[in-house]
C-alpha cells in the first residue's frame, strides 16, 4: 500500500453525520494540479442530487477536488437537495483554492433526508487541515465513504510504462442497497498516469462493465451508484495511448475487479461469495442476462447459503433469463464438479459437494452453453437469515 | 362449495410419492363427455416433461382425463422423463375408457428425479375407484396437487347465463418455486359452460394475464407452471359468445384472481400479502414492468416484513424498471397514506404507519405515475427470515 498514485492528497474525518464519533463520515481528495476525471453512474431513473451534479461535469480535463460524505445519500430531496450538493461542492472547492466547477461530490446513506450542511461545512474545514499523502490519510479517506461495510475496501496496482513506474489505486464502499434505508455503491479510482479525457472515460467504462456492473447483492439498483476515475498525470509528461493504454486498462480492470468482488463478499449477512461464469454464449449481452438471472435468484442464493448443490435452481434461473439456448447442450459445474449435462442431472456425490461448499467461502458456478464464444464473469453473495434480519429491522 | 361444475368427477389419493401416508399425492379429474381444454404454460426455456406433453395437446375439443401428481416434478429428466409422462397420461386414459390423446398430465415437486411409475400406476387404479362428484372428492383432488401449501387453494363462482345457472371452479397450488427443491404453480379451472376451443384458449389467457401472471413470491419462474381450463359444456347446449362470453370471462377472472392471490399469501414464511397497484402508465407493459421490479425487490419485501414504511426502496425499485417516467409526477401511497410526492417524501406519521402495517396482513402499495391511463395490479409476499431458513435447509 506504499505505492499510492502521485499528485493526490487524502483525508477522512468525522463531522457528526454518523452517530459514532469514532467513524469517519466525510472524505476529501485533492489533486495538486488539475486532473482528468471520468465518471460512470447509476442508470436508475431516480438519481440522487450528487449524481446529477457529477454527471453534468464529467468527463472533464481539470478536476481538483472530490468531496464525499457517508450517512446521508441526499437522494429524493428535490430542489433543496440539488442546492445542497452544489453548496457542498462549492465549499470544498473554496477551501482548496479551486474553482467551483472543478469540484465533484458523492453522498451515500439514508434516502430522503436533507444534508446537515453545517456539519458538512465544518467537516470540509477539518478535512482540509488534515490532508496527507501517506497510507494513514488514504485509509481514513477510504473509511469516510463506508456505511455498513465491515472494513474499507481498497486495491492498488503499479505497472511500468515507458520505463517508469505508475500507479492505480482505488477505494469502494457498499453493495447495491444492502443496509436498512442505506443506498449506494461508490468507487473512486486514482492514477498518476496521464490520460486524455476521452481515453479516461472509455477506459473507466470498460473497466466498470466487467467489474462493478457484474456484481449484485440483492439486485436492487441504488439511486447513488457512482464510480469516478481521477488521473493526475503526475508520473508522465504525455498522455498514453496504444500498447501503454492497453497495459493501463489491464491494471485498471484488475483494481476495479478486486474492489467489485469485495462488495458482495461483504454483502449483509453473506456467508459465501458466489462467482458465476457464463460461457459459450452467442453474445456478451446474452451471457450477461443469464448471469444476472442466476445471480438474482433468491432460491439459488438461499440454496448456496445452505450448502445445497441444487443444480435445478441454477438451470431453471438460466431458463427464464429470456435468452434462447438448447438445454441439451448446457453443462453446469459447481465448484468444479459437473452436476448437469445433456438435459439432466449428472451423477455426483451430493454429500461431498455440499461439504465442499461448506468448507469454502467462494462458490463457483460455471455454465457452458455451447452456443458461441462470448462469456461473462459475475459475482454475488448468498442470501442468509442475517440479510433478512438486518433489512427488516425497523426502528423509527 | 356445493356448486361444483357439472360433468366432472374428481379423486385424490395417496400412492406413496409423498412420505406422509396421510397426504394425497395423485389427483384424477375425469370429464363424463369430451370437454374443451385450454392451457397456459411456463415461459421458462427449461420445461418439464408434462408441460411439453400438454403444450402439444391443448387447446383441444375432446379432453377426457387430467392426471396430476405432487412430490415429483418430472423436470430435467430427459428422454425417460418424456416417456414417463406419456405413460402416465396413457394409463389414466385407459383406466377411464378414454383414448390416450384425450389425456392431460401435470407433475409438481422435486426436480431431476424420475417418476416412480409403479406407484403412479397403482395410484391411478386407486383413484379411478374413488371418483366422485361431491365436495369431499373435490377437496381430496385439490389436496393431491399441493406440496408445501398450508392448505388446498380452491375458488368457485356461479352465474346465470341465458336464464340458467352455470359454474366455474378452480384449484391451485404452490407459489413459484417456494419450497426446497420444489417447483411449480399449478391451476386447474373447470366449468360447465359450453365454449368453443378458440374462446376457451383466449378466455384462459386473458384471465391468467391478470391473475397468475401477476403474482410472485421470489420471482423464480418454475419449469412446470401450468394452468388448464376444462369446459364440459354440460349445462348448455350451445357454445356461448357475445355478452354471455363477457360475463363468463368476468367470473373466470374472479376465480383466477382469488386463487392467484392465495399463492403469495401462502408464500413460504410470508407474514404479509403485498398488493401493488401501478396506475397512470403509458402502457400496460410499462405498468407491469414497474410492478415486477417493485415486487421482486428483496429490500422492498424485507422492509414490509419489518413493518417499515420505507418509500425509498419502492421508489428506487420503480426507478430501475427500465420504464421512463417523471419522478416529480410520481405519487406513492402505502396503506392509503401518501408517503412520496413531487420528487420527495411527504410528511407522514412513520410510527403510526408502521403500526398499521403490523396490524394488517395485507400491505397496499399504490404508485400513480400521471403518464397515461394503463394500470396493473400485482401481488407478492414479504421476505422473512423463515423464507430463507426454509430454502437454505439442506439435507442430502
Amino acid at each position: 500500500m506504499k505505492n499510492l498514485p502521485w499528485g493526490f492528497r487524502f483525508a477522512g474525518v468525522h463531522c457528526g453525520i454518523k452517530q459514532d464519533a469514532a467513524k469517519e463520515d466525510l472524505t476529501l481528495i485533492v489533486s495538486d494540479e488539475p486532473c482528468v476525471a471520468a465518471g460512470v453512474y447509476t442508470t436508475n431513473l431516480i438519481v440522487a442530487a450528487p449524481v446529477q451534479l457529477d454527471r453534468q461535469r464529467t468527463p472533464m480535463a481539470d478536476a481538483r477536488v472530490l468531496v464525499a460524505n457517508s450517512g446521508n445519500a441526499n437522494a429524493c430531496t428535490g430542489e433543496r437537495g440539488a442546492r445542497d450538493s452544489r453548496e457542498m461542492a462549492q465549499r470544498a472547492a473554496l477551501a482548496c483554492g479551486a474553482e467551483e466547477r472543478q469540484s465533484l461530490v458523492m453522498s451515500t446513506g439514508v434516502i430522503g433526508h436533507f444534508l446537515p450542511m453545517a456539519k458538512i461545512a465544518q467537516g470540509i474545514e477539518s478535512a482540509v487541515s488534515r490532508l496527507g499523502r501517506d497510507e494513514a490519510a488514504w485509509l481514513s479517506a477510504a473509511r469516510g465513504i463506508t456505511t455498513t461495510d465491515r472494513s474499507p475496501k481498497i486495491a492498488c496496482r503499479s505497472l511500468t510504462l515507458r520505463g517508469r513506474e505508475v500507479r492505480v489505486a482505488g477505494m469502494a464502499k457498499g453493495a447495491g442497497m444492502i443496509g436498512p434505508r442505506m443506498a449506494t455503491m461508490l468507487g473512486i479510482i486514482m492514477t498518476d498516469v496521464r490520460l486524455s479525457v476521452d481515453n479516461a472515460q472509455r477506459s473507466l467504462q470498460a473497466a466498470v462493465d466487467r467489474s462493478f456492473n457484474c456484481i449484485s447483492v440483492e439486485g436492487h439498483m441504488s439511486t447513488n451508484d457512482t464510480v469516478l476515475l481521477l488521473a493526475s498525470g503526475t508520473a508522465q509528461a504525455e498522455a498514453i495511448d496504444g500498447d501503454d493504454l492497453r497495459q493501463f486498462q489491464a491494471a485498471l480492470d484488475d483494481v476495479c475487479v478486486e474492489l467489485a468482488k469485495m462488495i458482495p463478499d461483504d454483502g449483509e449477512g453473506a456467508t459465501h461469495l458466489i462467482t458465476i461464469d457464463v460461457r459459450g454464449c452467442a453474445s456478451r449481452e446474452a451471457a450477461y442476462r443469464i448471469a444476472v438471472s442466476v445471480a438474482n435468484s433468491a432460491l439459488v442464493k438461499s440454496g448456496v447459503a445452505g450448502n445445497d448443490p441444487n443444480w435445478g435452481r441454477v438451470v431453471s434461473a438460466a431458463g427464464y433469463a429470456g435468452v434462447p439456448f438448447d438445454p441439451q447442450k448446457l453443462q453446469l459445474k459447481l465448484n468444479g464438479t459437473v452436476v448437469f449435462r445433456e438435459g439432466g442431472p449428472a451423477s455426483f456425490d451430493a454429500k461431498a459437494l455440499s461439504q465442499c461448499m461448506r468448507d469454502n467461502r467462494e462458490t463457483h458456478l460455471e455454465l457452458e452453453f455451447g452456443e458461441g464464444n462470448d462469456e461473462v464473469r459475475y459475482w454475488t453473495s448468498d442470501l442468509t437469515v442475517d440479510y433478512v434480519k438486518f433489512n427488516s429491522a425497523y426502528t423509527t
